[in-house]
């Protein structure tokens, strides 16, 4: 497992890519060298977060690695926001949020699963992760709901949205507080499952300095490839005639989150569940809690606002996986069945929107 | 509660609701009669269910009964798919989902909340059967959805609609995997309390071969009776006035499933409310997962595809009954407030079908 | 915090607003010295609650509680049927309903949060109130469903609303029955808790005779007050610009529950938070459960029928608040990040329905 990520292959394939971009090859040729180059870089990212999480905690590590991995969607968004591509942001940000629930939990419940019978993770968090995304939800939903029920002046849809993106990034601070300040020691009982795990485990390779600095050199990195990936796939789209719905919702999604697949599936398969929850439920929650608000900001700042008012389908597709991730982790504990649920549910929203 | 079961009765019952049948007496006679005999069978049913369930254990008992108890069910949906009648299929399968969660479920509850203070089961198993359920509502409602606020044409929906279906059957494949095999173990603490209380109980009267004889014959039974009963409904329909969706949805449904109602009440009565639960909810994850999509590849092979598409009413009873059906099993502990709860909603839904 | 509630300035401010009712000041002034009033009568309200819930035990405290403070509401309520306001009627029930789950459950969570890191109460009492709420919004929202896609006579709309109406009468009076005496012990185990707490409390200041006297004055006296200030509001919705569904959902509710509110939080700070949580679902449910039923048979007798359908942006309002309500009260422990929480969900729901 920790063979392939060698850094020779790393920096070639990352290389590679680069020199494909700049070049400017024929976009399916560079579509797939960034590909490959995605699966090598968030490689690393997810073993250099595995070795900064070593140091500082499971939750901790988590957390970092899911700033670290949105970092990448926050930059490619803000420059959609920028041209004004609202419907593409949205999509994209669908996308993020039902990819990390759906797919990256479910992958990584399904291959812990089939390594470890039964797996387990702190209840309590998961019982605040779980209230968290329905709020998040709540907030995406209700404006939707008054919009279309109710005729409001789109001056009142903007200053809406802009009070419940301020909400919503006040209840992400708050969080921060809560999780990392006043209740730190609560939820913190997955690490200490881990520690005493940590005499059987193998030494960490690197050290503590070495492996922050690892940390965000793989995290530049994975925004480099993951940028060169998406520019080409406008040209894909026509190529193969795809929607823009299903490319923003799916393609962009999946290849922005390969960090966090790789990290939260290598994680989970190591038994260190909580840590992998803590990622793909705590990507969600980040880009609907901060990475859309802060967009809604950006826009307002930039003269246009860009509304919170998400399609139908996006918030029926984004209600469906909390309720259905809520469900599952709830009781603390996963299996591989429970991740083949979640993936039939990814499935069936990738279809549907296919077919649109 | 054992001795009206009796040979004499149930062959005498059910030998005139088979004159009256193939005599071709007066409908609303025929009615009563096989009514009367449906009572006999289904508990004779039950009793075969309960005494392979005594060499099965609780779970595969239950399981075994879900499957027998639906294959009537089957039967009477695949004739009806065989003359195109969608819209009566698509109704009484959603009275088979709604009517296993909240009738047999609520009666099970109450009946055996009144004889036993509280009633405890196996929460992981209801965890998981609450996720399930989650998910086949997630199947029914995406497409609906996606029909409703998109323009697709009626290729893509029947593609969408065996698509779905068939993540729906590998997803109750996969159950079984999951279910009696990789997590048997896990999943049978309450078969291991009942082992505990075998000494406690009257010695079964069959031999675990005549236990399966009977099961498959009571099955048989079962079946016949319930044709000849729905046979006559379309008659009893004109004759009282009653509206179609209201007859498919409830009065098939309850029919269809007395087997169930008397088998899981005696089981909740007699405290293995584990069994109880497993017959009510397995039956009608069963309806979904497995008869619906079976239902529509039958239809797309006879040559005209049965969408996936319920309506919204439908919809509505079905996402309503799964939702206080989870509440109210998932912390695996139960009493008879709580059947008398579903038993409202159930009314409510009742009454509401009724008067459209 | 007991000095403040002097008897002195109880009396001083009720006689105040009293003589500004009856001599007809103008309207502002009457609201200012009717809200002051509130506040100190709300006080002695919660201090004689707490002493009638130190002999009755916890729970049957909070239910008397509930009951004594939604008499108010029902007054209020019962008087605008009587003049025919439906509309105004079903925006205070939706108002008082989500007022209670959100801003009282969540002041009282935070304030309690504050002061105790975690809080915890019987987590049956919680899983069964969750299944309540769930029961009385599906109960709210079938019909409303059923009249919106389907042609119901205006008859049939008014025979399902009854039907209904006294279904959740009878869950009521079934769920009384059930907590009060066949399954009291069980639910009790949290004045257990608090029984065992009791040598460290002050004694009671009143005798147990007074404590009942004092509550039953305070409750009184609460709904002159909050009639009187309610009776002000239409000069002030003029005067300042406000819409119907806004003060009949936002400034009425939060005046009605004024008395809860000071009860809950009092009773959270000093950490009996399963009376807290009584107060607050107990009371919601009781405006879902009870008043609202009793109302639309009140209005029946008075010859015109109340229907049960409620718009589309109230059953949004009261479907979002219990979804959170229930994630985070299900697990039976509670902390001041849930508080912000639902006090989150209130402030989006309030500045959603004051811009409409």
């Amino acid at each position: 497992m920790k063979k392939w990520i060698s850094p020779s292959l790393l920096i070639s394939t990352f290389a590679l890519s680069a020199i494909g971009h700049y070049a400017n090859w024929d976009h399916t040729l560079q579509f797939i060298l960034s590909a490959v180059a995605v699966v090598f870089v968030a490689g690393f990212l997810g073993r250099a977060t595995e070795s900064v999480a070593h140091y500082a905690g499971q939750r901790l590590g988590g957390f970092l690695n899911a700033t670290f991995g949105n970092a990448a969607e926050l930059i490619i968004a803000f420059f959609l926001v920028k041209e004004g591509l609202y419907d593409m942001v949205k999509a994209s940000l669908t996308g993020s949020i039902i990819g990390n629930l759906l797919l990256v939990l479910g992958l990584s419940l399904f291959a812990g699963g089939l390594k470890h019978k039964i797996q387990n993770f702190n209840v309590t968090l998961a019982g605040l992760n779980g209230s968290l995304m329905i709020v998040a939800v709540i907030a995406l939903f209700v404006p939707a709901m008054f919009f279309n029920t109710h005729s409001i002046t789109e001056n009142d849809t903007d200053l809406l949205s802009l009070i419940v993106a301020g909400l919503l990034i006040a209840s992400y601070l708050a969080w921060l507080v809560f999780s990392m300040i006043t209740h730190k020691k609560f939820l913190d009982d997955v690490t200490a499952d881990s520690d005493e795990e940590l005499p059987n485990e193998h030494a960490p390779v690197w050290s503590k300095k070495r492996a922050i600095l690892y940390l965000v050199l793989a995290t530049v990195m994975v925004g480099f490839v993951s940028e060169w990936l998406v520019g080409t796939l406008e040209t894909l789209t026509e190529r193969f005639g795809l929607s823009e719905l299903f490319v923003g919702a799916f393609l962009v999604a999946i290849i922005g989150n390969a960090a966090e697949h790789s990290a939260a599936i290598l994680l989970a398969m190591k038994n260190k569940m909580g840590a992998a929850v803590e990622i793909a439920v705590g990507s969600s929650l980040q880009i609907a809690l901060f990475v859309a608000p802060v967009l809604i900001f950006a826009s307002y700042f930039m003269g246009d606002t860009m509304d919170i008012v998400f399609t139908a389908i996006e918030l029926v597709a984004i209600g469906v996986s909390v309720f259905i991730a809520k469900s599952i982790i709830q009781d603390g504990s996963t299996n591989w069945y429970e991740g083949l649920l979640l993936l039939a549910v990814y499935l069936i929203l990738g279809v549907s929107f296919y077919l649109v």
